[in-house]
């Protein structure tokens, strides 16, 4: 297996430039809310801080990007780059799932990725999650990530344009990508404890490898331009919608369910965790305010 | 191995008792506030709920204790006796941890215990948790516990006072005891992706079999006592002491911490998660509410 130095360097960067489009694009909707009950506060800008990933003998890092504001409560969209060996329980956990050998003999590992999440000030516009990501290992590489959405309370309407847009963006690559990575997440954003799915789905994939490179490249960057396609125009549709102290409420308790399945259950958190990346950019995700009450 | 029916009924009918002991104790603890900001309010009561679990072929439940009040803001307190065969991922895990052979071939387990956790209205009153169960397989059985404060700022007059009346009940057993299960709740009770510990320890212990099981559930029984000896004088020391805003924000991030902690590493959350368990039960440790800000 080759190192695929110019490979890797390509896929940085393009998880570096669609951070900098979504950042745009999400500080244009802060500026742009004319209404509702936090419409005389200031439109917030994203803030970066660099983050250093600290673990014996490996390295790399990444950068976060949070915006704490009117529109957005709180949306941090990570990008990192990250190298080193895995350790034992992750080798073990890589080799059975992807049955590739020799993983123990040269565990080295290298990612590189765009995590994002949001939480709404508004109760009427749905949380999101994306994240698209490329990893190397000497035995092989894959790409993985996905979309899922969040509402409250669950809107036909919008549920039918996000996954149109998710489903445009995989058949332009392959008519089956939709419904397999749409079945996927189906089953990987389930609260299992709840028997309770965390929102209205999207996709998921993971260990993505065709064995064409540029066309899994190609691929995984039209999931992450569909996130911009999908994602906005909802915002901008309910933003301005009045709420009430019970539809906060109910916000809460589900941002309580997120925060469950993201500690308990997701991968990607759990990998770093497990793996020492800074606990700061890998908990993010985490709603700036939840209840269990 | 025997059944040991008679050593089940004991254990369980005194994991009850210790719950009526608690649930008096904390509601005279309701009562007695006099000053602050919640003396206003009228002092709440437990409300208890059974709970069933709910797993292929297996059975048991147990009994949900809850009360929302003006000095507890939320604390639960669990019994429950659930019995059943281990899942595979559940029989490995025992296997490596205890060493006992045969699990596979008889997989059969008979689990009962108490658990209980209390976030309270005041950020100048620790947040606590207390459990004590027997486990028990056809290959052995153990008792398993231990209790550990959560100050939202350390006192070090109030660590000294809860360890030394741990180390007190347990001296009367073993001087070993209270050393190496100081150092294991040390060890347990740590929020590893954060090398934070998640309060000021307390102790912790499991597989505690000495093959004399009436010398073994009489150390369990006085773990219980020295918790209704330990924790309430405190919440009587501290509940009617004024807090700021500050204090309160402080409490609400140590809280996401909490929830962090028993959502990623704590043992018996993700064995109740894992194996069907009632979740609302499982999770009754969460806190009412959480920032991560």
């Amino acid at each position: 297996m080759m190192n695929m130095d110019n490979e890797k360097t390509q896929a940085s960067a393009w998880f570096g430039q669609l951070r900098d489009d979504i950042c745009t694009r999400f500080e244009d909707l802060e500026m742009a809310l004319k209404t509702g009950p936090h419409a005389d506060l200031p439109p917030a800008k994203f803030e970066r801080k660099l983050t250093k990933r600290d673990a014996d003998g490996d390295g790399g890092g990444g950068e976060m990007s949070v915006m704490k504001g009117r529109v957005f409560e709180k949306v941090g969209v990570n990008i990192s780059t990250v190298f080193g060996t895995l350790g034992e329980a992750a080798q073990r956990s890589m080799s059975a799932r992807t049955g590739m050998e020799g993983i123990a003999d040269d565990p080295r590992f290298w990612a590189s990725g765009i995590s994002l999440v949001a939480h709404m000030q508004s109760p009427k516009v749905p949380a999101v999650h994306m994240n698209t990501r490329m990893f190397w290992t000497p035995h092989g590489w894959w790409f993985g990530g996905g979309s899922d959405l969040n509402p409250m309370v669950e809107v036909d309407e919008d549920t039918a344009f996000f996954h149109g847009v998710q489903k445009e963006a995989c058949d332009r690559h392959d008519p089956s990508y939709y419904p397999r990575y749409k079945q996927w997440a189906d089953t990987y954003f389930m609260n299992r404890h709840r028997g309770e799915p965390r929102g209205v789905g999207g996709i998921f994939y993971d260990d993505h490898c065709t064995q064409d490179w540029a066309a899994d490249f190609a691929f995984t960057q039209d999931v992450g331009q569909a996130f911009l396609d999908a994602f906005p125009p909802l915002v901008e549709k309910h933003m301005e919608e009045p709420w009430s102290e019970t539809d906060r409420d109910w916000q809460l308790i589900k941002r309580g369910r997120y925060a469950e399945f993201n500690l308990v259950w997701d991968r990607g958190t759990r990998f770093g965790l497990e793996t020492g990346h800074n606990p700061e950019a890998v908990l993010m995700s985490l709603p700036p305010i939840a209840t269990w009450p």
